[in-house]
């Protein structure tokens, strides 16, 4: 059976860990690789990922790497904000690719006019060249949208959704835990909060929207509180970084969809050292109410991985343009050779 | 804004209770009725669902209600097996009106040849009478098929899948409770299996194949367990039955999915007064692995009446065809007017 090509765009530490992945899949094969890091640039995509060579030069060149290669699919993870990604999404559309991107605006692009204008023009071309493009990933992308949207299903009525997601970053990888502050003074923490080195969570906004659109609530506000640093009464350390009682342990960051008046969806996310308990739940105030609780959180790292994999047959599936989570049929883990999802 | 128009089929325990969801839901609107109980024939729907008169006759004449009222949508809630439900199905589709049902069966009709094959004709004249027809509810429908592949949908392996739902009947409707045997001996519980007069869970077969299915996975074999009694060390008691020690409490069932000689699914069903806990557990081995539960479980009746009504727009915006819950895009509430969701 012929395997699905795969350009990897993108070879960060989430498009090292999608590459190997996509290495083990039955199915997939990453006939090209692109980032602008000179380091790797010229390397071969095997040796970078700490293996045998693959024959896969990394280019700093995609528009070349799609000529050479005539993929069916780009799985892009280069940044989290579709100003800084419209350009290189728009040549991989112009190719007539399809596109499976981490970017996390791009999950739900339509929370500020400015972005929804950039997917309005990328969904047209999208179709006049044929292509569907996917904005996916863990979160967001599935815990604080596809899943709560999907319990709602059962519900009669939603008064309110209450999504929480509490990991200790002490689990995670340490770029990850020094993203969050992990280790910092208050002081230090807040003045690399105005500094803007360190920032909060993206996607909570975009979560939010895709569950109002979904439920066909139109929200009065979006409201993103400021990322806030977690002090904890004791000590607390992960292999990497020791947090004195006092310093901060994380961060945690709220958001809010009030709808006349009220909050009617509420977004929780703590990432910090230290947590007792790591769980992603769904509080969902209805007829019937649901109260369902994933425990341990799902693996950020793990999750975005698959799911971007996962997606590949629906997005190769799917009618051209711009999708979300909510308008492409159930997300399902593909465990068989990768061709035999496509119809 | 206009409503959308509703046949209700089917006026038992499950047809009034949607009935009445539906005529507490924005932008549904019943026009017709139809059962074949000649107690209810001839009588205004309100009456019958303990309320005001709504102006419509409860119809034994399926044919006739769909000529003269013209609906957008029947929703069909007669019986459980496709062999049992094909005639009336098909005579609905001959008129060219989508369905959205609770036949048990209906929810995934690819488990067995023979109803495979009454599933195909349906899929072909749907397609020729451009009508799109679904079979769904809470359990087959959601908790044991469309939960569960969705949340594999964060997996980048899957070993295996194991589902329970357990169930107090002690909150669930008398007949419920009956159905289950709950307060009889062992005796006259075995005697009643083996008259057919207590039966398993109609639909564990067929979740199992819509999970097997979207994951691509070739099973050898589907094995439901016979119902089995559940025997508990105390009394126990729900307002309408008593269980003394020693006697039934309810029914538990299991079944399995079996590939390559291993389970790699299994569905726990159990529901019985007296028990402790209620909740519906998915618990997934593999990469990352995923421990997911909903505390107390979600209610049946309600879940079944909601998923049913917020199927409504899924099924008249999809292609036509029979159409599975893995076929169309995520479920949602739908908390607005139900014209809202239409494309």
């Amino acid at each position: 059976m012929e395997n699905v090509r795969v350009v990897s765009y993108g070879i960060g530490v989430i498009g090292r860990r999608l590459a190997q992945h996509v290495l083990t899949k039955d199915g997939l094969e990453i006939v090209g690789a692109v980032d602008i890091n000179p380091k790797i640039v010229g390397k071969d995509l095997g040796e970078i990922l700490g293996g045998n060579k693959l024959g896969v030069l990394i280019s700093d060149n995609i528009d070349m790497v799609i000529s050479e290669t005539k993929p069916d699919v780009v799985l892009h993870t280069t940044m989290s904000y579709v100003k800084q990604t419209y350009d290189q999404l728009v040549k991989i559309i112009s190719h007539g690719v399809d596109i499976v991107s981490t970017c996390e605006e791009l999950a739900y692009p339509y929370a500020t006019e400015e972005v929804a204008n950039y997917a309005k023009k990328m969904d047209s071309l999208a179709k006049e060249r044929e292509v569907t493009l996917l904005g996916t990933g863990i979160n967001p992308g599935f815990l604080m949208d596809t899943l709560p949207i999907t319990l709602t299903g059962v519900c009669g009525e939603v008064d309110t959704i209450y999504v929480t997601r509490q990991m200790d970053a002490a689990t995670r990888r340490i770029p990850f835990q020094k993203k969050i502050g992990a280790g910092l003074s208050i002081e230090e923490f807040k003045s690399k909060i105005d500094a803007h080195e360190i920032t909060g969570h993206v996607g909570l906004e975009q979560s939010i929207k895709m569950i109002a659109d979904a439920l066909g609530w139109n929200l009065d506000e979006i409201r993103v509180e400021p990322v806030e640093p977690v002090v904890l009464d004791r000590d607390v350390a992960s292999d990497a970084i020791k947090v004195p009682k006092g310093h901060n342990a994380g961060s945690k960051q709220k958001a809010f969809g009030i709808k006349d008046g009220e909050t009617v969806i509420t977004l929780d996310f703590r990432a910090y050292i230290g947590a007792l308990e790591e769980y992603d739940g769904v509080i969902i105030e209805g007829v019937p109410p649901i109260n369902q609780k994933i425990s341990p959180c799902v693996h950020g790292d793990h999750g975005t991985i698959a799911i971007i994999a996962n997606m590949i047959p629906h997005v190769i599936n799917a009618e051209p343009g711009l999708k979300t989570m909510k308008d492409l049929p159930l997300p399902h883990a593909t465990p068989q050779h990768m061709r035999m999802y496509l119809e």
